[in-house]
């Protein structure tokens, strides 16, 4: 199998030019050997996230050339599994997360996972559902750190990118140039204190180039929903911009005249969070598969 | 079995002065008979948002004065049951709900309940799962109509207060004056068009004034789940502010130091959304009751 370590190519930004430091064809599936998100910086309870430079965080491996995807593509990346590390970490500071503003100062616990479980304290043991944090492609245009979400993936911080689970990204560049990392242990909807359970590890990816799918943005697909995801600057603009793509997605994928999938999305499809604390905050809209069967065509 | 009907009583603000219709003990049942969201007015595909008067949406049943319960307590509301009449509607208009700007025109669907589904369409029927729309008491000041969420509950659109879970509001006024209504068969997170599918109906209640138990805003107890409801003007601010209560919660209920309570927010409690179309916004924090297993006193 084809394997690509942050020792081969790490990028701490999603720009239009990405430089590939290997080659995949659609159909193969790819080996992403990962730093945590802080670069294995954390590595006991003294170290925080201030003596860190945002700017070098949620390092993602790869960029990885999709041979044969060209824009107006989508890739469909399915991930057919997330193996882990032997110990995680969360980390809070003051002036990041949802309630930045009550965190006196920072502070960092250490993690281990043992038997599939996060060992949060003696008495708090939970399940892990490793999925990955961060996965994009060259975008559009601009220059976008890991630590960003956007149209072109990044920092989605979407806790249904897990194993099983597949999401579909807009190809903007030739090539799609694909990276990945800040692999989460385990992670909640909003993710309020600004880390989930971080951790090094290995995903392994399925890449197929998809023709004739037109997305504007990220679209995961899990057992039973397309989940429609946007990020944008407030989480009240994120909520809208994902209503309006999962709304147009069920309006053709149901075959429904629009008004009648606005009204179907208000009793069926979940407005949710993805996360709450990254610089542009990321919402998602969940179509359940049985109103929706296929991922509708252009 | 007490019953108290929108003819005895019908509000449609929450004010400090309320007068209660009736009167009852705490650890009572009391039945509550419900117009739907529009008081009757959308009896057909004609009939739209448009004609309507915003301040006199959301009529709510009541009030009815709890004996006994006085400010700093809260009122534990047991959802025993609800049932809804044969058929409900969906309606959309320009510039209301959270594609407002997309709609060009106000159009109402008529949608039929046939053994426990909502017929949509011809190929359409989902399962029903009728909750209270707007459920609160009297506020600590101002007079909020029951189109807005808040502090006092409200137009809450929370899809969890449904049969067999409960909803504590906190107590600001000597009785509490309790009013419910806007009943909805289905409803999805978000709540996305502005409405559910709107319909009349009767819910069965269980009312206990519960003394020490110091919450600002209303919390809902599922069988699962303790979530923290916080409303605000803005989806930002509302998740935030459900932030800040489950977080609060959790550190007391959990016997956590406060830190540690908010990273285990991060990784174990998904911040939601209620509805992201009233006039404020409603967001929620879901704190599993493994993590808590009852609500802290003060």
């Amino acid at each position: 199998m084809k394997r690509v370590s942050f020792e081969d190519g790490i990028i701490y930004s999603f720009r239009p030019d990405l430089e590939p430091v290997t080659t995949a064809r659609s159909g193969e599936t790819v080996e992403f050997v990962c730093q945590d998100a802080c670069g294995g910086l954390i590595r006991s309870e003294k170290d925080t996230l201030e003596s860190l430079d945002l700017d070098r965080v949620n390092g993602a491996t790869g960029p990885v050339r999709v041979m044969g995807s060209r824009p107006g593509d989508a890739l469909r990346v399915l991930i057919r599994g997330i193996r882990v590390a032997a110990t995680g970490f969360q980390s809070i500071a003051p002036k990041v997360g949802v309630l930045g503003d009550e965190v006196s100062r920072p502070s960092t616990k250490i993690i281990p996972i043992r038997d599939g479980k996060a060992v949060f304290s003696k008495s708090i043991r939970l399940p892990i559902h490793p999925h990955v944090g961060t996965i994009g492609v060259a975008p559009n245009e601009g220059s976008w750190t890991t630590f960003y979400p956007g149209d072109h993936g990044g920092n989605l911080d979407t806790k249904e990118i897990a194993k099983g689970n597949a999401v579909y990204l807009p190809v903007f560049q030739p090539g799609a140039q694909l990276a990945m990392g800040d692999i989460h242990a385990l992670m909640a909807d909003g993710e309020v204190c600004v880390t989930g359970i971080e951790i090094a590890g290995t995903i392994r990816a399925q890449i197929d180039v998809v023709r004739g799918v037109h997305i504007e943005r990220p679209v995961v697909e899990t057992m039973d929903a397309w989940i429609a995801v946007a990020s944008a600057p407030t989480l009240d603009e994120a909520a809208r911009l994902a209503t309006h793509d999962g709304v147009a997605l069920l309006a053709r994928g149901a075959r429904l005249p629009w008004d009648e999938a606005y009204m179907l999305a208000s009793i069926a499809c979940d407005l949710r969070i993805s996360q709450d604390v990254d610089p542009w905050r990321t919402a998602k809209l969940v179509i359940p598969k049985s109103l929706m069967r296929r991922l509708p065509l252009r």
